[in-house]
């Protein structure tokens, strides 16, 4: 791969426009589609986004920016999809250009929920794309600390380390460190588990649960994690790097994290349905919860998921959340 | 071991106050050695500890209290050390009695500083007691929680299997869930060095770094501390269990942890010596940063300790806390 590969970012939330920021920092022209119009005339306006990481300024002359999925997709060479799980189906629907010589890197964090595929799989199965141009982004990374330059570890997975590395060094600046890693599959499971464990630490935190008992979720929550990934993908690899047990930390003990605030509303006893409409940002752990319950519920031999199917019947099964969670701690150590 | 087993704690800190809380739930008398007369005399009057954890209040006729170290030695079957590491060298001067055939368990949370030994191999050295008669006393466990009764776990670790689970039942109750383990030698370890990271932890937040950083340092910490242990003990652990990780969670992450706020304020750009004045309780860290130094640099082949070095470095070598970290951030991954 050259220096010289155009790049873009799919999406306009948070994550995406922290991606495009430190894209900015090294490339002199970035493609970002986003959905909405409104967005896009919005940052041509006033050079930034309207919605979220709003005090980021852009530079317009390094944009090329689009509402037309197929136009960014025919531009690019690295395409980094940033969309919530839950649109990405819909999103993807739309597009029409022959991707399959193009890199891919998903910087989702969940399955698509359509289809119970991370979107690595989802890619290779219908796009015909190898996993030689499948790449993944995992944190530990709040957006908003990218907005304020705090610095902030990246890790760029990819089974061709040669691509790993360029787009990590497109990525890499004074306040964005990155390493890379080959293990996509790996990776992308456990940005969608950790979700899961924030909104479990959400809701311990809104039942009463204190910080010793945290602590004990998140020790128990890591070695889940590790259970699960291995039983979907075994290979040789250090759960406690900081792209697993990292970004796991940063968003469980996170109070800006939307699924720790998901939980928390739901351990002080708002329904699912009502804490749902209080938050106006979706809570990736919702769809998470279903898809890894489901993927377990496949396996001929299941995986002890303790924690995981407690986040489930409260979210799915409408069961009380004091209950199941008191049942919990007798399942934790 | 039978249930007739007296037991006694020494300390009148807040964490010897929490274990003796604990104890009261389960034995009709809890022995209680402190130095302070005044403390005693407090409790007699007040049925509470006057400087720590005063919300607990203690039923005297429960309580067998004494400022003779070897009165309550003599008095006790099982002996729980709870005094900061500073100070245990200074008092187990005062022990005159035969304590061969006791039970010692070790709730210190750091390394003797004048021998550079833990507490169980010191007892086991000069008092010639048989390691299957030592055990270790671990988190993830803030006695502030245990005070409000918050749901908290223990691992209690001794050689022999059967002594850990008496430990064990003495300790547990509605809101204290046991476990016990083996690895005298790797818990006691961990607590020590928790307390380290923790202060590294402060000095990040202190210097500004963010959250994300702060994952990264928890992330990289956990492996830092299983290469220490394993050079120090090697045997099969998970290090991710809760004596180890949680613990080390629940210290990196309080805001209440001494140690943190300790290394908050040299990150903020006190010197050690003031902020050690400015602070009416004994860091621990502070102490098991020259120890865990000092260990490592006896080794033949050196542990990589970036963390450790670098609040060593901050601590004893007086050098600037932003250039050292500026450095750190660079061997973390």
């Amino acid at each position: 791969m050259s220096q010289q590969l155009k790049y873009a970012v799919f999406g306009s939330g948070s994550w995406a426009t922290a991606i495009v920021k430190m894209l900015c920092e090294n490339l002199d022209e970035v493609g970002w589609y986003m959905r909405s119009v409104y967005t896009k005339e919005h940052l041509l306006k006033e050079q930034h986004n309207p919605s979220y990481l709003s005090s980021v300024e852009f530079h317009l002359e390094q944009l090329k920016l689009s509402n037309d999925i197929n136009e960014m997709a025919n531009y690019a060479d690295v395409l980094i999809f940033v969309v919530p799980s839950a649109f990405i189906h819909s999103e993807l629907q739309k597009l029409t250009v022959d991707i399959t010589n193009k890199t891919v890197v998903s910087a989702v964090k969940g399955i698509l929920p359509e289809t119970g595929k991370l979107l690595g799989e989802h890619f290779h199965d219908n796009y015909n794309i190898p996993f030689d141009n499948i790449g993944v982004i995992a944190g530990p990374c709040h957006a908003e600390e990218v907005a304020l330059e705090r610095l902030s570890y990246l890790t760029i997975s990819c089974a061709d380390q040669q691509k790993a590395q360029h787009i990590a060094d497109a990525l890499s600046s004074d306040y964005i460190k990155t390493k890379i890693s080959d293990d996509i599959i790996g990776t992308e499971y456990a940005v969608m588990l950790k979700n899961i464990y924030a909104i479990a630490a959400g809701i311990a935190h809104g039942l009463g649960y204190g910080d010793n008992f945290q602590s004990v979720l998140m020790s128990n929550a890591i070695r889940e994690m590790k259970r699960f990934i291995k039983k979907m993908h075994k290979m040789k690899r250090n759960i406690n790097n900081s792209a697993y047990l990292g970004d796991l930390l940063v968003t469980g003990y996170s109070t800006f994290s939307r699924n720790r605030m998901f939980g928390n509303m739901i351990g002080k006893g708002y329904t699912v349905k009502s804490a749902q409409m209080e938050m106006s940002m979706v809570a990736e752990g919702y769809y998470a919860t279903k898809s890894a319950h489901l993927l377990n519920s496949k396996n001929k031999k299941k995986t002890r998921l303790p924690i995981v199917n407690a986040v489930y019947d409260v979210l799915y099964e409408g069961k009380d959340a004091k209950k199941v969670f008191k049942k919990l701690t007798d399942k934790l150590d």
